[in-house]
């Protein structure tokens, strides 16, 4: 699926509202890609946001995966309009173990006020690629809240 | 409802394999409450938690509420088995901000192998409570599986 | 949790509503009880609603499930709004079998645009009444929309 | 992704099971393709299974895509394995209007004994087709159950 940005500078908005998400900075979160209705984010493992098995915390890949669906809807939302996680469904599908966590996000439906994304969580490790996670969410389109920035 | 724990120890089970999950001590959460079925986790609001409009991350939220579903089902297993999460969902209610995260999880039905569990977060501002996310999940019991510790 | 309606009317509007959804009298369900937030239908079951193992098939559940929960957020909208589901999840924690199918839908948070609404599926034998599936889901209330009526 | 059937004879093991699901014959769905890991159901629109507005049910649309993802995990197990829907979440992409539902399903991961498959529902009329709804779901292999036949 292809989509038209309904504003130009979408690129720039998103990369500006991940920097101001503070979470994601503390865990160590970056931007890898961005594009009209998909935006990739990257998270390097780490030891210490393991759960007791040793693997990524299923919370912390939801973490990335719900920045990664939150950003691919708001990459389409018009220039002042902010974004807001309405709700969202992950299922595991293998431990969280490898050097790097991928999560993909695309933008299934497009709307006015919701949109719906999916995303996949891989870890990679070298060459490696495994499917640990998807998620299923809708994402909220607001506009004209004091005191929400985009 | 009230329910019959397999291990008499249960609640040291849980406090022990909480102890071993490091992204609950890298996040700031504790153990509030165990009781058999039942878990409350507690997350003092950090800045550096936070998303793009300065409330906690939903999936820092999701992070605290997998944990103590995870051990509320957990604490009806037998002594030799470990849990991981198969699944959930979550719906977010109102922007998470306050003094204090409570996640409460409650098991919903017990099961030999799967177990669902349900799980409020709210806010904690003082006095004042504020009901921000609801999670229903499913969780597993592993036995005997090598290199897993439960 | 006491919700107050925004329609006094709310019951009969719930009711002539649920009479036009021809799928529930295809069915065969009925409304047992409107308040405001809370609505619960009723399906005895039948034998030609069933799965490969003689149990009322999740999908017919989840028939039923929908509509009181969409019903439990349309008892608290304006009376010139209609409802649509956005998205739910449904678990599945017991055969469906018995006598009575009755579903229960409570409102958990309700809003301007959006309504989280939880419910409970039990199967009624007798005294007897187990839960056999529950339900989170998300519904809409639409406005001023040409062709839909509530 | 393409998988390897454990059973070689799944196709007529799918269909004898679709058969005996007498909600599928009561609604009017038929089975349009099976492959390993792979199933298609149809359903001619119907009046009588309508909602308020004249769109097929939600619930009905779930039934049918619930029916294609367990058919599309039962196609990947074992000659004697049954198999039971854990959870599913739906999410309605747009108003099911048009002359037949289809619904698309697809193993995303099969496992020992749960099996994650994601299913996309259309309505098609004429040349023109629209993605109305998406599920993911949980389905589960059951070994050895007295009552059960597969």
């Amino acid at each position: 699926m292809s989509f038209e940005p309904r504003d130009p500078h979408f690129e720039r908005r998103v990369r500006d509202s991940f920097s101001r998400q503070k979470a994601m900075e503390t865990l160590g979160a970056r931007v890898a890609r961005v594009a009209a209705g998909e935006v990739d984010l990257e998270l390097p493992f780490r030891d210490d946001l393991t759960q007791q098995h040793g693997f990524l915390h299923a919370g912390i890949v939801t973490t990335v995966l719900d920045s990664a669906c939150g950003y691919a809807a708001f990459s389409l939302m018009a220039a002042d309009q902010a974004v807001l996680s309405v709700e969202f469904k992950v299922n595991l599908l293998a431990p969280a173990k490898g050097d790097l966590l991928v999560a993909r996000a695309r933008v299934k439906r497009p709307g006015r006020t919701l949109t719906v994304v999916t995303g996949d969580a891989v870890m990679v490790t070298g060459e490696e690629e495994v499917t640990i996670a998807t998620m299923v969410g809708t994402m909220m389109a607001l506009e004209n809240r004091p005191g929400l920035v985009s």
